[in-house]
């Protein structure tokens, strides 16, 4: 066996053996395949495509690369959760610990953001004193102790996929369904998850940008869980207007506390219970659907959710008063509203445009050591079908510089599409595929 | 203009300007575009093709990539011949002294072999004496004093070429029709060219192995020629077998000798015939083909053939005596006879491998450091179609070791395919496409 021999079978469109993929990935993440051989074979795996067999063997032999967590110690249904990216979302910091306080154990490694998108690892961290990374003892022990723990990747999980991401990015092949199913379904195979539920996000904001290909990429993950004794649901959602209302690291953090508390933007709180209520399903506390969904709203009433957030935020080592007064956390120097000019009706807020103001606000990095500014970001005043004034407030700019804020303000206006006639309410829960 | 956009148009099918290909080819040439960029664009533009105009654009940057030879001075129509490679292929030793012997004007630059075929510089090197390493200046004056030089490339021709083909080599890209294409005609543009003879070769021992392959390429050079203002004619000839019976260096430096002194293999007579009556027509020193050719046999019968090879050996400081007689060559250790041991009719002595043979006794390179022996190599004794008794006598091979003699024994019985039936003589000219 050989690179050459590899690389010219996925040329002429030959499916490639489990010997042969994990020859590639052990061999490129030793260093012993150069990376212009790596990129040819990617290329030709971009543009023939991969089976369903080759996608899950290249899933498994990236998931092996590394390190694994075994959380078999909780003796416990471990399920899942990640979403495929989006910008103003903040569902792990709202459904984690809402789950958790229906006695279902969270055990959840999260990533950073890079590029327009948020990490809920940087969100977290925005709460003062929160540590995220914490060594897997102590990680099982939180979960063991509380129920649930939220940290980062302090493990070094599917390097192999590491190395192949940011090929990609380098030679233009990032939008490949077999290459995407697989990057993530490693990650959460090597995190130790037995159930898996994808919010596969669609729209402007996501890398799918419709619906069709969502479903695709949906389709190839749930086909890898199935061959690799992995259930998973996808649950595929509207990312085409940011997510609530905040986008910003320690606003959508308040936001998150805000929710709750009751106080529930309704798109937020659609994708929160649905895919809160499959995560019940598959860790076997719940068949019912809707009955899933009316378990998390009590415990929004009863204010049990909260608590467990409380919990979490305390035991790693989170300053609490923040948490319990909002007001305490450090607030921007500029904040501005921006106003419309016309009255109508919103039709559009390309969630890809807001991330990216966003992040040249400073909430977000363009390479991976960049530091943040957790207290920047956006406040929506209104959402996609929502009736505006003239002169009346679209959003709040929360910047820390006066130049930058400047540059928000004209590019938020270009972003908001105003129509007169009116919009109707986009739908958030697309499709559920399990 | 950035690398990652020219990726991205080449996956997704779309065409590429010339100032995007100007771009690349700089860009690597330099280095400041990586090997792994390069790769994933290589095997883009293997699966997804090129235009012609494409195609075009990238040979002319590929010709501008290095030095360039200026042949202009000359004042004369230079037109240059080149095959695209096969084994016994002695034809530039013959073709050219006797095109020059009519007064068509000849500046040749060869290259070296590299794996199964032989190249014609390594050929004349096993001529005692013969430089091919000269400067361009005297490059030049010789072919004004004596209408012929024939040299080594001892200009940078090309440069992104070279990389280019090393890479594609080391990621499986290699049989690429526009790939192929734009390296050989980037090299002969580079070399000062005006007017191009190809001898495409077509079958076992060529790079194009079917005839539809061959004409697809033979139109796609002929296209380029076209757009870079390149009169080229593709003539394909058939390299099922070895052309003509010898094959090594200092073999077929005797069997073009030989030729030259009136005694001609027949397929190679087709093929030296048909390439020089294109040579002289493109010219402009005879329209009519036949006639062409008939000038070219008369310069062989009246020995102006072989004086204008002895004034070229002389000219570039080779030994004559050697070229008046060839007995004086120096001889293998060992020489043997390998017979058959059944009759019938030769069905196929397959050129690659019988190429592959020659190479393991010596006299070619696996690495372009590797040093070759000129003694070593094959003679046939018969060719595809001749009658063959029991116990009859079918090649002699001449090897410089005893180890490699066996090893050269036994693979060339399996390679020599004999069968009762009567086989038709093979044709040597395929097609001329102009």
């Amino acid at each position: 066996m050989n690179i050459l021999e590899i690389i010219e079978k996925k040329r002429d469109k030959k499916e490639l053996t489990k010997e042969e993929i994990e020859y590639f990935i052990e061999g490129y993440t030793s260093d012993k395949i150069a990376d212009y051989q790596a990129s040819a074979l990617i290329m030709a795996i971009y543009l023939n495509g991969m089976t369903k067999q080759e996608t899950t063997n290249l899933t498994i032999a990236m998931a092996n690369s590394g390190e694994k967590l075994d959380l078999s110690t909780l003796n416990e249904i471990i399920v899942d959760k990640h979403s495929t990216g989006g910008v103003g979302d903040k569902v792990s910091l709202i459904l984690l610990p809402l789950v958790a306080s229906l006695g279902i154990p969270v055990a959840k490694m999260s990533g950073r953001g890079l590029g327009f998108t948020g990490g809920t690892v940087d969100k977290l961290e925005s709460i003062p004193g929160y540590i995220t990374s914490i060594d897997i003892h102590n990680f099982i022990k939180n979960v063991e102790k509380i129920g649930i723990s939220m940290i980062s990747q302090t493990l070094n999980l599917a390097p192999a996929d590491k190395k192949i991401y940011s090929l990609r990015d380098s030679i233009s092949c990032v939008e490949s369904i077999p290459l995407i199913a697989s990057s993530i379904m490693s990650k959460k195979i090597a995190s130790g998850a037995q159930k898996i539920v994808l919010d596969v996000t669609c729209g402007a904001g996501a890398f799918m940008n419709s619906q069709d290909r969502a479903e695709e990429l949906a389709r190839e993950m749930i086909e890898i869980g199935k061959l690799a004794n992995k259930e998973t649901v996808c649950v595929l959602t509207n990312m085409d207007e940011p997510l609530g209302y905040a986008i910003g690291n320690s606003l959508e953090v308040i936001e998150a506390i805000q929710f709750l508390n009751g106080n529930m933007p309704e798109d937020l709180k659609e994708v929160v219970l649905e895919l809160g209520a499959y995560m019940i399903k598959l860790a076997d506390k719940g068949e019912n659907i809707e009955e899933n969904k009316s378990k998390m709203l009590k415990n929004i009433e009863n204010g049990k959710g909260f608590e467990k957030f409380l919990q979490l935020v305390e035991n790693q080592s989170g300053d609490i008063s923040y948490i319990k007064d909002t007001n305490q956390f450090p607030k921007a120097k500029y904040i501005e509203k921006v106003y419309s000019h016309i009255s109508g009706y919103i039709k559009s807020m390309d969630a890809k445009e807001i991330g990216k103001i966003v992040c040249d606000l400073g909430a977000g990095r363009i390479k991976k050591e960049d530091d943040i500014d957790d207290s920047v970001g956006v406040i929506l005043n209104k959402k996609v079908s929502d009736k505006v004034e003239n002169n009346e407030e679209l959003v709040t700019i929360y910047a820390n510089s006066q130049e930058k804020l400047n540059e928000a303000k004209a590019k938020i206006q270009e972003v908001i599409k105003i129509q007169k006639e009116k919009v109707s309410k986009p739908k958030m829960i697309l499709e559920v595929i399990d």
